[in-house]
């Protein structure tokens, strides 16, 4: 089945997002671009780019900043092809293929490109299924997700979807329960039986998650917090419902 | 016994920042700087901080972006005194009077703000007796510290040490277990027994926990990872720590 497409062609920067995207090798590298600096990791970019007979071009620090639109390149940055989305009906064979229990995450409205980078890197260190953005009411996986994401992106199993409630329809068709992560939400993460298919949903640092969509969820839950200061970063959260659902499975 | 100051006088920005800069009620706020905007969130700061005589001049964004040194100031900042430290003398005190086990967070070699801060704000969340920083070799704790922790460094417990390994000396002849957070580390966080007077140390993204450091801890633990991408955050990393100790902590 064909991958969905971002866009044709763009540029990635920094360390992590061009290594990782040589290293993932799902998307098409068209020629690398390093300021001329013998570091070890810049190096080590520039030879995996050669054993790949792909172009590099030897640049400058004011160059890369024109070409990436950004300061923060780390002397590197790759034209690439469009980053492969999976599409949700692969993604629903998988879920009913995959010998073990799926763990997918759901994010409503995570509009910062940064909660968004580092959501998909916790998420793939937690072994996700799939992950799961609305076409709108998210950050779009550009690069500046993939920089922020440490690369993670480039490996990512994402997934854009129109309508996120008719995609929560199907999951739980599928067998997989939707929990939504909420301050206000009625059971403690600890308490939640986060073994078995299951999809976690994180909402947005300000919105949370919408209303329709915490409708369609089978529970909510909330991660318990000690002292009068509770608010816990979006990421954050994310994380600590990712790895409790990996502690759990882990036994 | 007298807090340590870190400075004499400083401009905080921000909504969060602000606001619990009022909430914590620990440092002088000399004014506040809003710009003229009914919004409901700077009304209930230039309401809080009217409640307490505290000026409130009506500015331009211009103006507190130049006040600041920051474009991401909200549209408020305030002048305000010292940030209190927690002397290491009167954390030891609290440690040893505290009838519950006290978390302590031990940040080494953490430079860059943003984690510095998201730790602060997730050891707040997670209850922790006290944040151990190095003097040198951690970003300092700075108004972009707080912006960055949402507020939450307002109200922790954070303490400066000039020599980190003597300070975890004495935090062992305290009865506390020192555990160490390492890619590398032996065992899973979740083999771990956190329950008990425990510090938790997190090193900075790039460089990990200093040798020394290392050498001085009980036990030396690791996140489990899944799949071939093996790069968590060191916020999230520290985020996950934590959340197990107050899990175990809970039952």
């Amino acid at each position: 089945m064909p991958s969905r497409k971002t866009s044709q062609s763009e540029i990635i920067w920094g360390i992590h997002s061009v290594l990782e995207a040589l290293n993932a090798g799902r998307r098409q590298i068209h020629e690398v671009f390093v300021v001329n600096d013998k570091t070890a990791r810049l190096s080590d970019i520039t030879g995996r780019a050669a054993a790949r007979k792909i172009a590099v071009r030897i640049t400058s620090p004011d160059e890369l900043k024109k070409l990436t639109g950004s300061g923060r390149h780390q002397g590197v940055a790759a034209t690439v092809g469009p980053l492969p989305l999976v599409e949700f009906s692969t993604l629903l064979d998988r879920i009913e293929s995959t010998p073990s229990d799926p763990l997918l995450l759901i994010l409503d409205s995570v509009e910062d490109p940064h909660n968004l980078g580092a959501l998909v890197r916790t998420a793939l260190c937690a072994g996700v299924t799939g992950i799961i953005i609305p076409r709108d009411r998210s950050a779009p996986p550009t690069p500046a997700v993939s920089r922020a994401s440490a690369g993670a992106l480039e490996h990512a199993p994402l997934c854009q979807v129109t309508n996120l409630v008719q995609a929560i329809k199907d999951l739980k068709k599928s067998g997989v329960w939707i929990i939504g992560l909420d301050r206000q939400g009625k059971t403690s993460i600890y308490d939640t039986e986060l073994t078995g298919p299951r999809a976690l949903v994180i909402g947005g640092e300000d919105t949370g998650i919408r209303r329709l969509v915490a409708e369609h969820c089978d529970f909510m839950c909330h991660i318990p917090q000690a002292g009068r200061f509770n608010s816990l970063n979006a990421s954050v959260a994310g994380a600590v419902a990712l790895y409790e659902a990996f502690r759990q499975r882990q036994k």
